[in-house]
């Protein structure tokens, strides 16, 4: 078992969605990340918060056996992100975002942070995701996740890590921005040509894709009887995909279809449930009781 | 091999999508979908078209080996329908309708025609659907497909012929339209409960899901570098969906499954160029090529 070293946001969220209202409760894209991910691998954390954040969650954290020496405690208050979802649950509409401490955010990375099996960049500024990866030992696998706001603002320097990395996960508005084409074999075809092994392309409840010079990977999403709130299902993707990835140890195309679908199997149960408080009752029974009902929901005979 | 009859409408079609521009090209649900059958089995056509109708048409269907003694010529314009789509090719906007020599359509179903081995009630008024069916022996296996104009304006009639089909054949929108809920799990629920055993979702470019006691099935749409005209891929998968099917003779979910994949490469083949274009010139050995293409596209192992 490796160990996977993720930077990203811890947030407090505030959510409305057709099925309920929550405030102020735990979220952040490292947040969904790394609890995910201690399901599969031992998960290294960086990020940063502010004196407001309870010792509640850095139990919970804890006790998922993730490693808090990289989260920062700062002076302020923690970052806070408030969105709303229509029945169209596919995307949030954004009502109030305050950075915070996030703002300033520099991330340091503890010594023994600084020899990862695997490391994901998760969307912060990419000059700050190129700056973590020049500070650690070349993992086996690098994955960086980004978004509109820096494919718009920060272009050049996001290609610029783009480069250096191995595998692109993003949704599909974001990659046909990146790839400035409306098709997406033609956007993945361009993202190939520039450094990524490896492009995924999350689209909600649609499912992935995924594009790799052995060809094209597509898995649907699990069908939900009842989706009470997609926040994090992308970020909890990315962390079943990596926590899998890194604790298999196989990245040839066939381990990371499994990983893809690890993936998706997390963000299935995540978004069940308001925050994480689906995660916080979740075992691996049930992970990989639900892996074998992606078989099943996939599965075709071949021609005889 | 069965024969498979196919009631719905032939038209002319006035196409403009980002890639090209076609004017009065042969189109209709039933022109797309009885093509697409062809392929497979046997196909008995039930339409009308007016004496604008070109020999050239008849021709190509004819050479596709279908049986147009069904196919009514009446004094009159046939139907006609101009669209546009933009980049988000998954849904048209419909500029133009003139039902023409459609409008006082009464599907006539000649004797030889009464006793089809499938059944596939392409989206024309439920009543008149209904009546078809009454008019045949029982077919095996009966196929249904409606929109949203019959589920707003004729919702009873509808339900009434429901309950004597076999697979409900709909799109996302028009499905959460007739169970009247944005999950697609709970309104395939509804419907099952209400006599179809099968009902299959199409999602465009994001695919299919099937809906069935023994299970739910999906299926990605295959990505595809140039989609040039989405206009029949609907009608195109259904087509080859029953097609496959009727040929068969497996109506078990397995064989389901496997006419779904076959639809979709179907529908694959059909949007890469307009009108029936790339169907003129399809064979079968590129048909089962795609079908094995699928079965890579979705491929993942199991857990050891």
């Amino acid at each position: 078992m490796g160990n996977l070293l993720v930077v990203g946001s811890v947030a407090f969220d505030s959510v409305k969605t057709p099925f309920g209202e929550v405030s102020n409760v735990l979220g952040g894209s490292a947040t969904y990340f790394s609890t995910s991910a201690s399901f599969f691998t031992q998960v290294d954390l960086i990020a940063v918060v502010g004196d407001d954040f309870p010792n509640e969650h850095l139990q919970f954290l804890s006790s998922r056996g993730i490693n808090l020496e990289g989260l920062e405690r700062r002076p302020g208050k923690t970052f806070r992100w408030r969105g709303e979802y229509s029945y169209q649950l596919n995307e949030a509409q954004t009502l109030e975002t305050h950075l915070n401490v996030l703002e300033t955010f520099r991330p340091k990375i503890p010594t023994p942070f600084t020899t990862p099996t695997a490391l994901f960049l998760g969307n912060i500024d990419p000059e700050l995701q190129l700056d973590v990866l020049n500070k650690v030992t070349r993992p086996s696998v690098v994955a960086l996740d980004t978004m509109n706001f820096w494919i718009d603002s920060k272009r050049d320097a996001l290609w610029k890590v783009l480069e250096k990395i191995d595998i692109l996960i993003i949704n599909d508005g974001e990659a046909r921005a990146l790839g400035q084409d409306p098709n997406l074999v033609q956007v993945a075809k361009t993202i190939l040509s520039r450094g990524p092994k490896t492009v995924i392309i999350k689209r909600g409840e649609y499912g992935v894709l995924m594009f790799h010079h052995k060809g094209v990977f597509g898995a649907p999403a699990y069908p939900l009887e009842a989706v009470k709130d997609p926040t994090g299902a992308g970020d909890t993707f990315a962390g079943g995909f990596m926590g899998y990835l890194t604790a298999s140890g196989n990245y040839s195309e066939s381990g990371l279809r499994q990983a893809i679908i690890f993936g998706s199997v997390m963000a299935s149960f995540n978004v069940e449930a308001f925050s994480l408080d689906r995660m916080k009752r979740l075992t691996r029974e049930e992970i990989d009781e639900r892996f074998r009902a992606f078989k099943h929901l996939t599965h075709f005979d071949n021609l005889s």
